[in-house]
């Protein structure tokens, strides 16, 4: 189907990007084969580093006219398998666009190459007195890049949003080498349909991004952070949606389950005064600029919590404490994932439909024999529903698993929610897709994939089978 | 191009939608030909008022297998001739799409028919203590299907977006007929293309929507109004964006010019203790839940705006002065269009570009010779320029303004805006789409409407000449 990489391809690439810039050895092929999605391994043919928007289109018109598949990528964060070279071909790596062109101050703007890490962009434009809230856990590592591709969020976006409420523009290269800019540096555009929000979770399938314009807000300078224990999960999730029914709305409502909770306290050095009867924890954090409003709010809503039989609630005011209950859960994903072979699914249900998911997802466990760990952001409804294999038998893993995780995304559909938060679909789901849209959404997507690549030369093999 | 109706057609979109809701008279003919755009009169060659999404989908496809150009319209009330049936045809009315299905309290959600005017669902969502910010001028008229359509922004769009931002899901019929929802009733959502957000601002050329699911946020309790007379226009624009460099988020920043305001003070009885220096207001609010917060913002705001030559800050915090303040920058459209035959443009630019875009239209005015009335969303970057034809020679009227036009809106795109802030393409804009994109975006674009409407039968001759 598609074609083989010849010296003569590899010999062009150099020539694009300077020898040192284009990789085949068996190390470098593999560092770039795997993200971090399970154990899956995809080795391309071929890497290539290029160093700006004209080197990209070079590599797509080579590739397009060659027949050549191109998967770029970010850090190689993703959990979905998005960056995986699945059809070989060139990886494209993006990691050396690693500047911040601009941060525009008077606008509360930045322009930023997509291989810059979320984290080091959140610093600079902090120290500037601005804030960049989309926080994936990966932070500290991933790339605004990658965060664009699958539109991710973290546990900020249920106040502030997620990675799409931030991006007013960005430049493209698209699959036949044209290079566009999607929109214009407007916080209001009625122009035209909107192709920033159509490249903006496209998984890489629609053009790489070699720029983005972000909007920037004010940093709230002010935050308190509550820890508030459960004796019973389900309980916990629906004091989530009574604090948003109050008129609240935090800056983090993040749901762990006990044994979330367990895994995180043997994988990183934090203490949590934990009981034997707390079964789940709510993580809640309030922000702003007036401390006093900020414990106004927390004890509001501390009495909302004792009405769904929690236990004592407890405060971190202080740097070092909060420091401590984000260290844990940030830690969650790795903790869980350190333990045993795992699949995580990132389910995403309306906010108030978070209990019956929860007891679903458990049923369908007990069903199939599967255990699961969950956490997530519950003010978004986003349960990241983490299947562990343990001593399940290769076997099951592989047949029982996934008629398991089925039936949990059509419960999510049935909730009138969806298969994916803020992962995306990339390799792993793309079976599922047929859950969440009928053939004519399919279709349709298929039909604007279609217009973007009529090659399908660009990261093929995925969202859709 | 397109075939006419005929008597059977008229026949078979009786036996659609009933004998009484379908109109060939010429009075109906005329009421349906015309929206808020300028003095402009097409006639559709019937009218059809369907009750449901199916009866929709019928005529969608008699109209697609007869190729008869179809034009949705909501209220009427749009400023780019959205809703005009330039090709004639059939004119389909969604006025019947009036119900509100479900305000879901639980899930901060709503399901909404299209045909639901603005104030009407704010009202009712008001009164279960919920917030649906987007406030377009009209919104006592306009339909919750034309805001969609348009992406419509309004004085609240500073703080809490446009209506892009409070849409989740939306259900759609394809000019084939077929039904389709574009995504999930979810905060976060990263499965598949963002449909959602593509039919969103995409004017009605894509699909006409028959349900729309918002999101909706707690009712802020509490804001204070302030009015703020400057001595020079430009010095008013620069003071819009240090309000925000300074860390405020304002949930209305209106920039009104001295003509505006007098136009409006002869066209409804409002009051405003203005000087003859003043040649420009600022008109800001700001809101939330805590009245001694306010208070305090409203001083710091106003110590900055005396950075900028400001005269005596006014403060409205009685109901009454605040209404007053609201009617009189509410009528400004109404008020300048009442004046004079006129071109009211939707110039969008980065909120510090505002003095150059502003100080700009008045040059490229004397250099055509016209006078152009301007106010707007001023912490948006959302100007509108209305260009008054008084006592210009129709000839000038009609071959100098639009080089004028263009004019304006190169400045706009070389200050890294773009042609439309929240009024859309539609009929009289089109011929101005590549100032702001180049080919490549142009048949990008395209390719998505011939995707989504081969045969080119749904709303024909808007956005793209």
């Amino acid at each position: 189907m598609y074609s083989n990489i010849t010296l003569d391809t590899v010999a062009a690439l150099k020539q694009i990007c300077g020898d040192d810039q284009v990789f085949t050895d068996l190390d470098q092929l593999a560092h770039y084969g795997h993200d971090e999605t399970e154990d899956l391994q995809f080795n391309p043919a071929v890497v290539v580093r290029p160093a700006d928007a004209n080197q990209v289109a070079s590599i797509m018109r080579l590739a397009n006219a060659e027949h050549i598949p191109v998967t770029p990528r970010g850090a190689g964060t993703g959990l979905s398998g998005g960056a995986l070279p699945v059809h070989g071909g060139i990886l494209l790596s993006t990691e050396r666009f690693n500047k911040i062109i601009e941060i525009d101050e008077r606008n509360l703007q930045a322009t930023v190459e997509p291989g810059v890490i979320n984290q080091v962009f959140r610093d600079a434009v902090e120290a500037k007195g601005l804030f960049y809230p989309p926080d994936p856990a990966s932070r500290g590592s991933c790339f605004l890049g990658g965060n664009l591709a699958e539109n991710a969020g973290g546990p900020r976006a249920v106040k502030y949003g997620t990675t799409k409420d931030y991006i007013l523009n960005c430049e493209v290269v698209l699959p036949n080498g044209e290079i566009i800019w999607t929109g214009a540096n407007v916080l209001k555009n009625s122009t035209g349909y909107n192709l920033t929000q159509l490249l903006i979770g496209s998984e890489g399938t629609l053009g790489i991004v070699t720029k983005i314009v972000f909007r920037l807000i004010p940093l709230p300078t002010k935050n308190l952070i509550m820890l508030v224990p459960f004796y019973s999960p389900e309980k916990a999730c629906e004091a989530v949606s009574a604090v948003f029914r109050a008129g609240f709305t935090p800056s983090a409502m993040e749901f762990m389950e006990r044994d979330a909770i367990d895994y995180v306290m043997q994988f990183v050095d934090v203490k949590i005064p934990v009981k034997n009867e707390h079964k789940a924890h709510l993580l809640i954090e309030v922000d702003g600029n007036d401390i006093d409003v900020l414990f106004k709010e927390c004890e509001q809503i501390t009495e909302l919590m004792y009405q769904f039989e929690c236990d004592e609630v407890m405060f971190a005011d202080t740097a070092e404490q909060k420091n401590e209950l984000w260290k844990m859960r940030r830690a969650a994903g790795e903790a869980v994932k350190s333990h045993s072979v795992y699949k995580e699914e990132d389910t995403v249900v309306p906010r108030a439909e978070l209990p019956r998911l929860l007891k679903g997802v458990k049923e369908i466990g007990a069903k199939y024999g599967f255990r699961s760990v969950c956490y997530g952001h519950a003010g978004d409804g986003n349960l990241h529903v983490n299947i562990i294999k343990d001593t399940m038998s290769d076997e099951d893993w592989k047949n029982k698993v996934p008629l398991g995780i089925r039936e949990i995304f059509h419960l999510c559909v049935e909730l009138k929610g969806t298969i994916s938060g803020e992962h995306g679909i990339g390799y792993v789901q793309k079976g599922y897709m047929d859950i969440a849209f009928n053939s004519t959404q399919i279709e349709l997507q298929k039909g604007i994939k279609r217009l973007f690549d009529p090659n399908n030369i660009l990261n093929p093999g995925k969202m859709f089978v």
